[in-house]
């Protein structure tokens, strides 16, 4: 599939692009199935109050009619939006009335192991720590640098994903998911106003897990907690769930909390 | 003057970049004069450090070749060379056998007011406070966006540049230069281990106060001794030392080590 660069075939960008420079933007990582991109709305929200935080000018309907084109164009797949605030002028300083750039690009579906979903995973126990900045915490910015350490910590691929702590100590999440947790019938993930991305299938099963009565609380999730689990699961908008079998010394089996959750989020997926 | 990727002219990127994806990478702004790269030995020395905290692959003898060769091809301004992880494959997973691309880009002298460095500057007190991750401190890395925040706190361009802190309140540096102060004779900079850019002039002007004498220490800055210091500048290596008149409430006036720094400085970026 062929990328578009504001909304025109490209497969090159500026070289004066603040993306480029300074990590300055967004993405947004979408599900695309059957030719529509899957939970929009939520990517939609997330990527506007990024915008927003960051003072990114984007105009939200011409974003979407634009994700919808390409994910008619494209089928089946994962379509990747990268938002960046144009090109540079000289140093930090931006153009406040510039126009942010906007860059889809398309990829197959992920092939992940079905026995990912099917059985479980194990996370690597990564030593890299998320640094606390609350003014970027939740945002999907691309600014990535732990998460590309992080991934760089492990080869072995009984590693399903990395284990992300903050700087002091608390649970966060893992390189490219959310974390939740179950102990005594309780739903929990973790507080993420300090560090951490805001994932659209952790506000989708969060939203879906109370509507049908099931206590959720967002919180500081410590070590211990995370080792007292009765279940613990991983998910992002593409894969959906996956139930966490072990990580470090701690060992989980997939529970049905975990199971109902994950055939939610199937659902919502093969929409 | 042209751009180069990899050695070649260009004016574009591919969109895979990783520096785009994820800010993974690097950069460095080099004064050139006379068809001369100033203080080249540093920016490689810095360069070399940051390739190897994030391991990416780089011949520095071939970045050395070409940044001098650009150079003699620019005459006078500054070249900012970046250096990326190349093209993303999926997701953070980098291949660790690719090798950094390498993107030059040239553009005329700096025309700052003569005033900030004759009379000197007022800083503009950030809101916005440095993460602090020890992993990426000292490295001038592509994740930027603490100073493109910061950048924009202030529009009034009596203010030269910005003061920023750390999540701790402890004083580090300018959002694009590094700030020293002296106090009974000693000059003083911040400790840059837990976050910030470990500028290429701030070396150089510590190592040339030691050969000449003069007591220099690294420490944890607090506001309260940034405000009794009886000398405040800031430094770059595009416009060597900028005197500190104010910060908020705080008044300092031009010292006679700030003028005797200021002068070592611009003989560097004059040479």
């Amino acid at each position: 599939m062929e990328s578009w660069v504001d909304g025109q075939p490209a497969d090159v960008l500026s070289l004066k692009d603040r993306g480029l420079a300074y990590g300055d933007g967004l993405f947004e990582t979408i599900a695309v199935r059957n030719g529509r991109p899957l939970l929009l709305e939520r990517h939609l929200q997330r990527l506007e109050t990024g915008c927003q935080r960051l003072a990114l000018r984007v105009d939200m309907t011409v974003v979407s009619a634009e994700l919808s084109a390409y994910a008619r164009c494209q089928g089946d797949g994962v379509m990747k939006l990268i938002v960046t605030r144009g090109d540079s002028r000289r140093g930090y300083a931006a153009d406040p009335s510039a126009t942010a750039r906007r860059i889809l690009q398309g990829s197959a579906p992920v092939a992940y192991p079905a026995a990912h979903a099917e059985q479980g995973v194990f996370l690597f126990p990564c030593s890299v720590r998320l640094s606390e900045q609350p003014l970027l915490a939740g945002l999907k910015h691309l600014n990535r640098l732990e998460q590309v350490l992080a991934r760089a910590e492990w080869t072995d691929s009984r590693y399903a994903d990395g284990l992300m702590q903050d700087a002091s100590g608390r649970v966060i999440e893992g390189v490219f998911s959310n974390l939740f947790l179950v102990r005594d019938g309780v739903l929990s993930t973790a507080d993420l106003s300090r560090c951490g991305v805001a994932g659209v299938m952790r506000a989708e099963l969060l939203f879906q897990a109370n509507s049908q009565g099931i206590a959720t609380q967002i919180m500081d999730i410590s070590l211990e907690q995370l080792h007292q689990a009765d279940e613990v699961f991983v998910c992002n908008s593409v894969y959906g769930v996956w139930p966490v079998l072990g990580c470090g010394s701690a060992r989980w089996s997939a529970g049905p909390l975990t199971r109902k959750l994950q055939t939610l989020a199937r659902a919502l997926l093969d929409a």
